[in-house]
């Protein structure tokens, strides 16, 4: 599965730093629910509304999850799938040639022949939950060391996703215990999966993020973010079960919404100790680490066009998780914030104190206090080996996958590294074998600036950076790994896969070896993470999850995990600065503030909407805000009214959404949408997309 | 004087922490020579060029110091002063309006009466050099402690200022004692100081800066980067002695040149550890803070073209710095630059050993060495409350200087901290009372962000960011001080300046009180770094120097110090991979970049220039390259030939002179300048400034 949660999240600095446990105390529309464990008294209570089991399946199932870092849904019984452009994008850049720009210029398919297959897209479905908590709590004994109950655990859950799999094709399914309450709950997930993915159409850039990085995480906005594909299975459109029914009324102020989607992470239920670090060490690391590859990443594509061209996804993203941690940085150094949460802190804790029967449950604060030492002790030698923060470069993630592939490969399901496990190798083998271009000059300039961080962060005396370098400078020996190796080349990267540890074993592609020299340092710091850090981690936030269960009842959710959950709320605008900031935008607004910034890039309307100017309908909806808890990963995610039909498509929150990372407001917090009329009235008046219309409308 | 050199220097951090000295072994065309010590010995060697003390005193004369941070030269008998375009674009960005952008739109005063005012612009010519090494030296007792000896130094530099000014109109001069290779010199500099001076003509950005950010540092390049001035004096343009002949002819390759600029700084004479301290803790932590900025201003100014304008000048600035360091960094980490430099050290170590003579000089390395441990102690200290990286923003720096100033004009001068002494206070009152716009917008944008650095770097708990956050967010206690002070007004900064001690004392606004609530802090800081780093380095580095000067000895220059150097070198093309980089491009180039760019910014022309293609000589060289020894603070300078006659001015290094910070080479680093030729071109065909044209021609 990626890790690459559209908006707010940070692609490349995930992993394992975040545990999730569950909120204390629930506000007004708060909550990314668990379609196991829907919201049910809450919307019974504030809304006098309760969806029947058929409601839940039917949003369920048409909620589609795009795996590389997503949301979409189901719009029509022939497989059309409808995301953000912005979720779209990674495929857009990757079908792009140097003749066709589909970021720029946007795409149309008039027939399903022209649709463009993606190059390594994965889509899911959710079919079912199974509750597994018993049988992996009971793997991981009482009397075992944290690496011992980590192996056992890992073991089970691997089994478990296998045994799920049993005699179903692995193309057409997928299954993943995931870990909720960080310990407090497993749960099995079971997939449809969809591999072959064709794109139908895309708008031009210039509408699709229409006000670009500056308007990012802003509000009101005027954004097409859409994009549409279509999946299919064995060569034929595929047939869902379940497609979301498109309203053309849409929905209007005061209106309960729905959002079904798959938010990223968020860290609600950590201990203050644990936000502290995340504070004080962690995020001053990611932002320093966003700005240097956003400067990076700018001054290449400032160089040319065909440089921008490459980079562009990757900027865009990269500005994107920036603006979203310097605004979680923002609530973890507000005093109030911070006050709140530390108060909801100790009174739980006084509340464990006075119960006998969770004495048990106390030293969980302190055991987490512990794991923090460590995981300040190994957070450069995580980051700089294991993470691979040292070798920014496509060509080195392939490379490492291929070395690991093949030494996890020979041992039994229960002991491989969990993303090397039989269950997920179908996923792991479209990445791999990914048709997508590599761009040799972009990989030399990432490589040489991330080799000379390794210099800065592990120093030049290293002996693991001294081999690296081989008595090169950072950029010469970028330059050397990069134009040396052959791992570009798809035929390459099989005739290694397929010839396994010997075939690794003999080769010199110096990407290869460089792989291989840093495999042992890279596994020793993972294993110390997850014996130090995860594993006390996983056991004592279980611990306390338990204690808040006891304490204010099971009725809460876990944090995101980006797996599929319900929010919810009510259209509804805000004041801001004594302003009021209506809920809707038209289409009309697109055109006056483009105008009253010039014009100029990134304001620049697309032509096709200039020409198409007399004939829009100016005073269609456009985009709308609504008081649903979401967060990065949920770009992409279906907005239903009461009835479950389509409205809008969320794409984005508000800047003052930022700290909902670490706590949820409504005051003036909102999540952004495209509305589903201002998206039917482009696709007519300024695309003339009719085939796509009539689908969508069943017409 | 200011900080800000441009090209390479980074303006936000720069005092204190780079020690000068001499180095070792000269390469070719190496130096950035005295000028009371002149390489007449290589020049007649290696070009059989023997230049006069005339010769010598004419350009040295003509040579200007503009004291934001470059170079530049009179250039007619009426007080023309020539200097680069991104030298002047800070008095472009002061005299800015909203209704007219001086740097986008560019400007031509057809008559003096029609030049603008620079709002705080002070020019100085080099009128002598003392050496008083024997009197600085004198005052620093042997027996005294470091703290003892930094003060006795200081007070009699102050006074050998004071002397040289008494009777002198001190608005019309200026007196500096200049520390050379930290401490192995000391030389008395005398000034004419000119702070009345006027815009007469500048480019548009788009051509002075053709190519922007992306070929800043490379070549081959195409850009007018310049701009006229005129000093007056007494209301009437200055009649200097000296001023450069414009040549006709220009320079071809092969030709000798000479360059006499103000290169910034340099770190060649540095001990290893030294550069080892730079490369693993300084120049990391510079260029995350030059990223942070950069991200910020970048981020600011895309909002609307209002932001932009602000932010322009300054963005460009730390683009331009953070470009220099990242080059600087290259160096720092190349095994094959520091090898050298290592044996560089090695040997005159051992020389040093050797002789019996020298043995008190032995341990000098050593003393280096312990004081980058209290260096790195208190590096964040330092940064943060000395140099105010907690505070970025104009109004606490007024703050700061109107709370300083009132403490420090109570002490005798010998006792004040250097910037307050009264031989310097016309140029700090020029600052002062600067009437260039402070833009609140911004400033709260930069400050809400420092003050987020503040608490990263010196932690949430830390008593002096409690009492300065007084409980608020970074962002809301920014926007309390810089919408709550009224320093902005220039009639405020008056009265405060006037009322001296009292008005500081009695003065509520929330700037002058942020000032004085971190000034015990800053200054005992200060005082730390002086006693424990600097003058301890200064003695200890006057050890090596003495030591080198015997056994390499005297004809060596001292590392840059922003005082008037004389270089030189033929002009020459280079090789770069493998490709010959011809010496000299012509203004032709410029419109075939802008097509194969495809027009977009920065490589699109002015409206002007696509007006007068038809008209201009397009084989006229543009720009041209010579090995020339240069770093930031060069900008501006005049190139001259053999007969001293202006052929060039310098704008710029190429990417490969970027690690001329720590040693020089000439294999493939250049200067790169533009031609007088092209200067001339432009002006007749593009711009028609006849009266300009004849003036610098004498016609």
């Amino acid at each position: 599965m990626s890790t690459v949660w559209k908006r707010w999240a940070n692609r490349l600095a995930l992993t394992g730093l975040f545990a999730m446990t569950t909120v204390p105390l629930l506000h007004s529309d708060e909550g990314m629910w668990l379609y196991n464990n829907p919201p049910l008294k809450v919307l019974k209570e504030r809304y006098n509304f309760e969806p029947s089991q058929e409601w839940l399946d039917h949003l369920r199932m048409s909620s589609v999850r795009f795996n590389s870092g997503g949301s979409g849904s189901f719009v029509s019984s022939n497989g059309l799938v409808l995301t953000n452009h912005h979720v779209g994008a990674d495929t857009l850049q990757k079908i792009s040639t140097k003749e066709k720009d589909y970021i720029k210029t946007g795409f149309y398919a008039k027939t399903q022949a022209d649709e463009v297959p993606a190059k390594d897209l994965e889509l899911n479905i959710l079919l079912s939950i199974t509750d597994v908590t018993d049988k992996v709590n009971a793997a991981a004994k009482p009397d075992m060391t944290p690496g011992e109950a980590a192996l056992a655990r890992r073991k089970v859950m691997n089994e478990l996703e296998s045994t799920a799999l049993e005699g179903k094709d692995k193309n057409k399914f997928r299954a993943d215990v995931v870990t909720l309450y960080n310990g407090g709950a497993y749960h099995l997930y079971q997939f449809k999966r969809y591999t072959d993915v064709r794109l139908v159409f895309a708008p031009e850039k210039d509408i699709a993020f229409f006000g670009g990085d500056p308007d990012n995480f802003e509000y009101p906005r005027y954004d097409l973010d859409v994009c549409f594909f279509r999946a299919y299975e064995d060569g034929k459109p595929a047939q869902p079960e379940h497609y979301l029914k498109w309203s053309e009324a849409g929905t209007k102020e005061g209106d309960l919404t729905f959002v079904s989607g798959h938010p990223g992470r968020t860290s609600r239920g950590l201990t203050m100790a644990h936000l502290e670090y995340i504070r004080d060490k962690l995020a001053p690391y990611q932002l320093n680490y966003l700005r240097r590859i956003e400067v990076l990443l700018k001054t290449y594509s400032d160089r040319s066009q065909e440089n921008k061209q490459e980079a562009q996804e990757d900027l865009f993203s990269i500005q994107n998780s920036r603006k979203a941690r310097l605004g979680g940085m923002g609530g973890l150094q507000d005093p109030v914030l911070m006050g709140k949460k530390a108060k909801e802190e100790a009174d739980l804790r006084e509340a464990i104190a006075k119960d006998p029967k969770l004495k048990d449950y106390e030293g969980a604060y302190a055991e987490i206090e512990s794991t923090l030492k460590y995981a300040r002790e190994y957070f450069i030698d995580n980051n700089l080996w294991e993470r691979g923060q040292a070798f920014h470069s496509d060509l080195f993630g392939k490379a490492r996958t291929l070395v690991r592939i093949a030494e996890e490969k020979a041992k039994p399901d229960g002991e491989r590294l969990r993303e090397y496990r039989s269950s997920g190798i179908k996923s792991l083998e479209l990445a791999l074998f990914s048709e997508a271009p590599i761009h040799d000059n972009l990989e030399v300039v990432q490589l040489a600036d991330s080799l000379g961080m390794m210099v800065e962060l592990a120093g030049v005396d290293h002996p693991l950076v001294k081999k690296i370098l081989a008595g090169k400078s950072p950029t010469e020996r970028a330059s050397e790994l990069v134009r040396g190796s052959k791992l570009g080349q798809l035929s390459e990267r099989k005739r290694l896969y397929e010839g396994g540890k010997d075939a690794i074993a003999a080769s010199n592609d110096p990407m290869i070896q460089l792989a291989k020299l840093v495999d042992d340092e890279a596994r020793k710091v993972r294993k110390a993470f997850e014996e130090k850090v995860e594993e006390p981690q996983r056991q004592a936030y279980g611990k306390i999850a338990k204690a808040r269960f006891a304490v204010q009842g099971t009725g809460v959710y876990p944090d995101a995990t980006f797996t599929l959950r319900l929010s919810f709320g009510p259209v509804k605008g805000y004041e801001e600065n004594g302003q009021k900031v209506p809920a809707f935008t038209n289409l009309s607004g697109a055109f006056e503030r483009s105008k009253a910034q010039g014009n100029v890039d990134p304001f620049m309307l697309p032509e096709s909407w200039h020409k198409a100017k007399d004939k829009i309908k100016l005073d269609t909806p456009f985009n709308f805000v609504s008081t649903a808890d979401i967060i990065g990963g949920n770009s992409g995610s279906p907005v239903v009214d009461r009835k479950g039909e389509f409205v809008g498509i969320i794409f984005d929150g508000n800047i003052q959404s930022l700290v909902l990372d670490y706590a949820y407001s409504d005051a003036i917090a909102r999540a952004v949408s495209v509305d589903s009329r201002g998206i039917l009235e482009s696709l007519k008046s300024v695309y003339g997309t009719t085939d796509l219309v009539n689908e969508l409308l069943k017409k």
